[in-house]
């Protein structure tokens, strides 16, 4: 009894922090609920449930279902939701209305269909493009392909049948839209944008620490986050190619970028990873490379703050970036002095930079 | 019209290759095709749709939603359906009847718990747990408690409908899962098994490469697909815990011990990544670099070979390790009689080895 009061009170608490970290999340289950308790309405009130008749399970089905986090998501769905929908009924009309023609090859001819397009349709989501925007899409073309075919034999009203079903799904995704943009919105778009600057800010805080304070083994935490936030970012950037324009992100805004900052991104935590794992490096080169990781992390900074105010690279990151290589200018001529081998720690330092550039000259795209 | 056909061409062209590479993509096209035709043979034959009734699209629909590329993926879908399925249809009948006893604030009392219940099973889709094994669960849950609890209103063989939406499910779930696993089934578990061999052999052919021949670009191709491949490896080993034995992957096959030979492996991309790009070192290591890097890429398919034929740690794969050990010896012994100060290179190869180390002792428990 000790035991299940203990994990629960774990779970609970977990469950606390989950919500007071991020208390949008809190909102998206409320913002959930009311558009359910809203198409529910539908269904009590008299006019309106004779108006779309017993489908309105229908407008339920599609709010469940379509409701994302974000509004890209959102539309994401509703847009394929509608689309396959719509093609789907079309085509399954049509070959019934053929097969209807044949007689009594009818079943074999609807099976027949039902299985080719399942198979090609379903093979279809493995080509890249169209599972990046068009999954959700082709599974409910197949459902649909095969609801209305299948049960076009039995039930003979089937145009009004398709109809009635396009009526309650679009019910459904204009509330489902209508909430999704009205209460607190969370756009995909900004969702990447803070991600990236908050990538940036992390870079820049890892390689402020590399030098100094070698201590901590925290520093690896942020890097492996930045390391592995590709996923996260790929799915926030196609989502937010949906997303209608809105505050600073206007109707093209280079959402591609964004991936290749990204990519950048990741090529420097690798390098501050590496250099991070060298932790013998002589007293004599230690001031040297203690500059140039703060003029590096400088620079990242003054990127972080580029892309955060959406400005092209202004005339302080070239600033930065200027200074940045005077250091690096200095470590070398320092080590030529040492008549030393070339350390690959330098060499380390200046891969570091490059991604800053490769950041810089994107932003100016932005 | 002509700019139409190339177009036509490049794709089709794509779309080949994706099924010559990987012909188990057709297969499972034609899978899905199967199904819906068997399920759809329900329909048509009298005897078969009198015993399920009109309800038969239910299991059109789970076949649909239900099946997917890989056997745990579907068994994952099928558990939670049918689970959240019965557990939302016993809980809304119950709240209908608590409801019905009120009178006259029935839709409001419905409305109400619908609210709650789609808010409080939203939110807990951001618990990881949850988000892991049960997310498609939680949204079939909402799914049928509204269905379920608002449909009541209208139609009073409440109880009814919900055993018939039961039955046709299970129809569809054991129709799914007999044809994926019986026709041709692609296992999540080797899916996993084979990324983590073929990951291991592209860190050995980078590390082979990285110290003989520098000019060519390409090898930065297999390392990035080492980093990238941690989203994968983490969807399949949650997708193989639901597999049941088969092979010779047994009842409790170890798979969280995969992702942290994944992790491990990670780490020894990102020095190799670092290493890659420090391409000026002199010719007086570069012998003993060359042996060290040999070794470790050894040691790599050593380690590779054992986790392909699933044994513990072999003879092979220790001598292989002292053989690694020795030449890190030499070199740092290289280095020490020049007098240089310590150059980060010979620690990034050590780090290099680390993984090995970590990836052999995690073997002993597979």
């Amino acid at each position: 009894c000790m035991g299940a009061r203990a994990w629960t009170s774990r779970v609970a608490r977990k469950v606390w922090r989950i919500g007071a970290d991020e208390p949008r999340k809190v909102v998206h289950g409320l913002k959930v609920g009311l558009a359910l308790a809203l198409v529910s309405v539908f269904y009590y009130t008299r006019p309106l449930y004779d108006g779309v008749g017993g489908a309105a399970m229908w407008a339920i089905m599609t709010v469940v279902v379509v409701f994302e986090y974000t509004v890209g998501g959102s539309v994401y769905k509703c847009f394929n939701r509608a689309v396959a929908t719509a093609s789907a009924g079309l085509l399954a009309l049509g070959v019934h209305w053929v097969a209807g023609k044949t007689g009594e090859f009818e079943p074999y001819i609807l099976t027949g269909s039902l299985f080719l397009l399942a198979a090609g349709a379903t093979f279809s989501r493995f080509i890249p493009t169209v599972k990046a925007r068009f999954d959700y899409g082709v599974t409910i073309f197949i459902l649909t392909y095969s609801l209305v075919a299948v049960s076009g034999y039995r039930v003979d009203e089937l145009a009004a049948l398709a109809q009635q079903r396009l009526a309650t799904i679009a019910i459904g995704i204009l509330l489902c839209l209508g909430v999704a943009v009205v209460v607190c919105p969370v756009w995909a778009g900004q969702e990447l944008h803070r991600l990236t600057t908050r990538n940036m800010e992390r870079l820049a805080k890892a390689l402020e620490s590399c030098c100094c304070c070698r201590e901590e083994e925290d520093q690896l935490g942020p890097i492996r986050c930045v390391l592995n936030s590709k996923a996260s970012e790929e799915a926030q950037a196609n989502l937010a190619r949906w997303e209608p324009p809105h505050g600073r992100f206007g109707f093209r805004h280079p959402f591609a970028e964004y991936a290749k900052v990204g990519a950048a991104m990741r090529a420097c935590a690798c390098c501050i990873d590496a250099l991070l794992a060298t932790d013998q490096q002589s007293g004599l080169l230690r001031d040297a490379c203690a500059t140039v990781a703060a003029r590096a992390a400088l620079v990242l900074r003054e990127a972080k703050r580029c892309v955060e105010t959406m400005t092209a690279s202004t005339r302080s990151l070239e600033f930065a970036v200027a200074d940045m290589n005077t250091a690096v200018h200095e470590l070398q001529a320092d080590m030529r002095s040492l008549a030393t081998m070339t350390s690959s720690s330098s060499s380390l330092l200046i891969m570091d930079a490059m991604p800053a550039f490769t950041a810089a000259s994107l932003l100016v795209e932005i």
